[in-house]
């Protein structure tokens, strides 16, 4: 049996990659996926694109309503910032944040990996295009890591045996986002499929012109790929 | 303005104390409880009449549904284990544990929290008559106390200040179960309110039998307080 791994997939760019990096490694790989509220539908299908199209061996999508205490702009009815420079979306926390989420995410996948008795948790995150967000940070990751095997059933079992459970891993968590696209491109990522626009139309195309756009149009450029994201 | 706490609220008599405590202590309290897909909604209804009889300023019921990936008796139909004494209790991870139950909860709160501008979260977990939870002991609450400071906006702003956004507080964690019922009684909760039992008939009568039961007959009778318990 090949070992287990969970995957945070959410259909933008880094996860499928993250997916991509576990899946190379030889780990099985169970995508969880949230449904939290976000404005949009196309994540959620930007990710089951992907898990179909890197043989994950399960796609789950969590309902969780995030909206219920409010706070972001990406769950309620507060407006995403457009065409921001690269300094001023990396110099502050965005509105963009949601409360928690990493935080929420990951535990919530520590219970999968439990249950699925999965050795890693694989997370897209990034702590150089990192838009901001403090649970991208590295010293956030480690001090996660410790917690989640201080606080499970698989975790106090593995100490006992002077290892750890749960591992999270965080492949891309000092590339840069073309770096990122490079490394994706190598193990055959089609990013076609994935989107990362936090204000697409009604058809899912991407504005172009929000932080994350503006991140990933970057990124294209910078590694020397063509960009496939489709814009409005 | 008083100074505000998110309140993690089971319907139990652990949690109801800590709202207790947190109320004597002079904060606002925000409660929050789960409907996480556990096997029974007593919980849940005695968790709203404890918040409003110890004059919550919000009671939230937040939905997961954590038998999505399964593994617990709690959530799925395992059976409830019965009769067993307080040694076979306390040596062993029950089947009654939900795979990080208190990191998700905890860190769902950890994001109202910062919605809410609450400086702390009570959790009413013990580690004396713990029940062999991995996720109630010391350790893996400090590990997580730090873990949300380093992964959350609030977190982030006071570490420049030298200072923690939000602290974890668990008043209840050395306590006995006889201690923790007669700070509570000293503080007027009201018990008959709580709901314990794992496996209450159909009125949420309790069965007097399974682990939760016990530890709770033991504590009251230790205690010296007559046991408000409504029994099948």
């Amino acid at each position: 049996m090949p070992p287990t791994a969970i995957i945070l997939l959410s259909g933008g760019l880094d996860s499928a990659t993250a997916l991509a990096v576990a899946r190379a490694e030889g780990f099985r790989c169970h995508c969880i996926c949230f449904d939290y509220g976000q404005r949009h539908r196309f994540e959620l299908q930007a990710a089951q694109r992907v898990a179909a199209s890197l043989h994950a061996a399960e796609f789950l999508i969590f309902k969780l309503d995030l909206r219920a205490f409010g706070g972001s702009a990406l769950t309620a009815d507060i407006e995403v910032p457009k065409d921001r420079d690269a300094h001023a979306i990396s110099s502050e926390i965005p509105v963009t944040y949601v409360p928690a989420r990493n935080l929420v995410f990951l535990s919530i996948a520590s219970g999968l990996a439990e249950v699925r008795n999965a050795s890693c948790i694989f997370a897209g995150v990034n702590a150089v295009d990192y838009s901001g967000y403090p649970d991208c940070r590295p010293e956030f990751i480690t001090s996660f890591e410790r917690t989640v095997n201080l606080g499970t059933k698989a975790g106090v079992e593995a100490m006992k045996r002077d290892a750890r459970a749960i591992e999270i891993r965080t492949p891309l968590i000092d590339l840069s986002k073309s770096d990122i696209i490079r490394r994706g491109v190598a193990l055959g990522v089609d990013y076609s499929l994935t989107h990362s626009c936090y204000d697409p139309d009604e058809s899912g195309g991407a504005c172009g012109s929000c932080d994350s756009c503006t991140i990933r149009a970057a990124g294209f450029k910078a590694a020397g790929v063509s960009d496939p994201t489709r814009y409005r």
